[in-house]
């Protein structure tokens, strides 16, 4: 009993202290571990393959959708990082520096990508010379830098992993048309694969891409009420293509500048999953993106016919779901906390008894809930519960999220939302960045976006000044 | 017609100029660009889509056999890869250098990964206390950079995608059979799905990887002669481990170091799917790795029912083929030499009256061989053209492979070769490296490996020195 208490013991509640909770996750989950290198960390197998459903899934849904697949090289040249003034400003204080190749000092120092819109502009500068060659619809999987002073895992790392997309089009419309369908591909990945519902909005003018026009969000709500950015779509209209000099002849023979898009998620939104899902025993994971969906274990392993029924039971379960079988000499128990620990979906118990009357005990991880199931049905009573709970997680952090959103009329509501009732904070704004500014600083709280849906003028003065107002925002603290 | 003859004449043919026939192909068939970067291309989406199938097919193939995907930073600090003396002797003078991050000097600079065993191993030191934590069969897909002087497309680039296995065991007889587990996949790989028949051997202690006990290798055969190192697998025995300290509790109670391994494969391979497979019209893809297996052309694709009954074409083969219909407003001409360039294996074509009588033109891109089909049967024959090109590819890859097999039995016998017949040369060695570095100096010929099948005494005496000869071994011009 000694193991298991420890298990369990080395995860700190949420209530304790969140952060001390979620740090404790992802190391005893066995997502990560940490590295001589600062700020850097190393995705373990349980980490990794969650990142593999994730790029698969993505993967499938921007293919249909027109997206191919390249790779640029990871170093962009000084010169190059500066062609766009808005962007080198956004980036040039946390990019990592090649200064040496080999034994020899560079001519030119090469940073290491922390975003590739510049390279990307260098390469359709000679891709893109006729309509005929638009548009371009493409997307690499990397990883990329950023000089981070504090980090933490999957949230903010000094190198992460993520996709960025980058298309180039004839027209501003298309280009807009291309920002929102992305925009909506994350949205509904977001909520049809990782259960976690999200707002679609876009950024202001302060909180937008460093060198885009406009830069759409998805914000998702973590389990102690703090929001996290989970996917950005930018429309860059054609400011790239006028630094770089992007143009291709049009069908009325007329020379035009492309109109372009970027846009990104990145293993970022593994911590999504932890924060909106997890509880005090570790991990919880959304069926759909389990990397294995059903353990079995076997009690009394050595009991005559134990193995071999659990065994039986991994082949027909098989055919419906991701499952394997803990063997290991561990304790049952032991087995349970680390299933537990790991998130995995649902649990099958099979013991000597079970075997003998052909039945296993079922149980699901985010509600704990048991039932005996016959082992002929099992295959189709796990395929059920699969759905069933993928459903109902959804729900509950929907529910969770709505009873966490607050109206604020002006700055003692906002002020007292932001110090007692941690969650989005929804109020209007008259558009000056000024207000933004005073809010972040007095409250911590940024404006997340202007949502799409749900546009209601909730009072007629902004939060802030009180002057006319603009715009609903959705205000909250981050990550 | 014009435009014809342009996309062919872009290519240099083999006879007159191998090395431009091949810059040639690799540009003019759409898998690379050049860039602003010195030695480093973008993969465009034909190039890259190569890779998806490679890496699809290696990955299924890796964790059949229980490996486990991760990933480790890109950094690693210079105190880390001096660890083990050997290994940084072998990477430090080829290695790019980060020295700032942000606006900050780094206390102590980082390169970026050449290759990753010293991360492995500093990870590894936490992660393995037991025997019960063995064995640890990672591997990771990424990119690493070398800081090459003379650069080519994939054969030799600063940076290049590629995967890299690491492991740790509990023995010695466990490692080395992983090391020839690995290989024999990447082989079987080779000669299954890319059709190229490989040499596997050992590397000797001069050509073997820094760091390494023993190195084993394929060699293929290209169309020019030259040798290409395709995959390595290596045995480190637990050099690594003593130089990072990685020890386990055996069962025995005895603290133990565990024994190591590491094996990559990298884009380079798509140099040797061109060089193997290529000819004067460009791209040959084996069926198997093909992105695009069938491309439909429509002839006079106005004509009323023309285009109809190529899209019912297209929807019949898919079941069978990836397949796609070129509907551009190009010319029939235009577009037979465009999927020629780019080695779609087969070219279905239907014009009216191909239409009006149910049947179309099946024509083949390696042998050219054209033949009709009726509609219904099309699906069927597709399949089996494609299976039996598969097939014939590697037969005839196999036969000039052999072909260009020699036999030398002393110094005056290879350097004839060496210098009139491209090829493979066996020739019997002593295993002194003054030998392979005067046949290095004097033919530019390097020993590629000792091969484990086939080992015969060709002679008694080595091929450089005249005495006593210990091994077989298959020397070669090489990329």
């Amino acid at each position: 009993m000694a193991k298991e208490k420890k298990l369990v013991e080395q995860i700190t509640s949420m209530q304790e202290d969140f952060a001390q909770w979620y740090t404790d996750v992802v190391k005893n989950a066995g997502l990560i571990d940490y590295t001589s290198v600062k700020g850097c960390m190393v995705i373990k197998p349980a980490g990794y393959a969650l990142w593999e459903n994730i790029q698969r899934e993505l993967d499938r849904r921007f293919k249909e959708t027109g997206v191919e697949n390249v790779y640029l090289p990871m170093f962009i040249p000084e010169s190059l990082l500066q062609k766009e003034k808005d962007h080198v400003e956004g980036f040039a204080p946390e990019v990592a520096w090649v200064t040496h190749g080999g034994l020899q000092p560079l001519q030119e120092r090469l940073c290491v990508r922390p975003t590739s819109e510049t390279l990307f502009c260098d390469f359709y500068k000679n891709e893109v010379q006729s309509y005929r060659d638009l548009p371009k619809v493409y997307n690499q999987w990397c990883s990329v830098v950023r000089w981070e002073k504090e980090t933490r895992p999957f949230l903010r790392s000094r190198e992460f992993l993520w996709q960025e997309g980058h298309t180039a089009h004839a027209t501003a419309k298309e280009a807009e048309e291309r920002t929102v369908q992305m925009l909506n591909v994350y949205a509904d990945f977001c909520e049809e694969v990782l259960a976690i519902p999200v707002i679609r909005g876009q950024k202001t003018e302060k909180e937008k891409f460093a060198g885009a026009e406009s830069t759409y969000t998805i914000e998702a709500l973590m389990h102690d009420g703090k929001a996290l950015q989970s996917g950005t779509s930018h429309n860059f209209g054609d400011g790239f293509a006028r630094a770089f000099g992007i143009q291709f002849l049009d069908k009325d023979n007329q020379l035009k500048y492309v109109h372009q898009t970027s846009w990104g998620l990145s293993t970022r939104i593994i911590g999504a999953i932890i924060m909106v899902h997890g509880d005090d025993s570790g991990l919880v994971l959304p069926p759909r993106i389990a990397p294995t969906q059903v353990m079995i274990v076997p009690i009394r392993q050595d009991a005559p016919g134990v193995l071999e029924a659990a065994e039986k039971l991994m082949e027909a379960v098989s055919e419906k779901a991701r499952v394997k079988i803990d063997r290991t000499d561990k304790s049952p128990g032991f087995k349970f906390a680390e299933a537990e620990i790991r998130g995995i979906p649902l649990r099958l118990e099979i013991g000597p008894k079970d075997a003998e009357q052909g039945k296993c005990v079922l149980v699901r991880r985010d509600t704990r809930e048991k039932r005996e199931v016959a082992l002929a049905d099992a295959p189709a009573e796990v395929e059920k519960e699969l759905l069933r709970m993928q459903e109902e997680m959804f729900e509950r952090a929907k529910k969770h999220r709505d009873e966490h959103i607050f109206d604020a009329h002006n700055m003692e509501e906002l002020r007292d939302i932001a110090e007692n009732h941690p969650g989005f904070i929804r109020g209007m704004w008259c558009g000056k960045t000024s207000c933004e500014e005073k809010i972040k600083e007095e409250l911590s709280v940024t404006s997340r976006c202007a949502p799409f849906h749900d546009q209601e003028e909730i009072s007629e003065s902004c939060v802030c000044c009180g002057e006319k107002a603009k715009k609903l925002i959705y205000w909250g603290k981050a990550y």
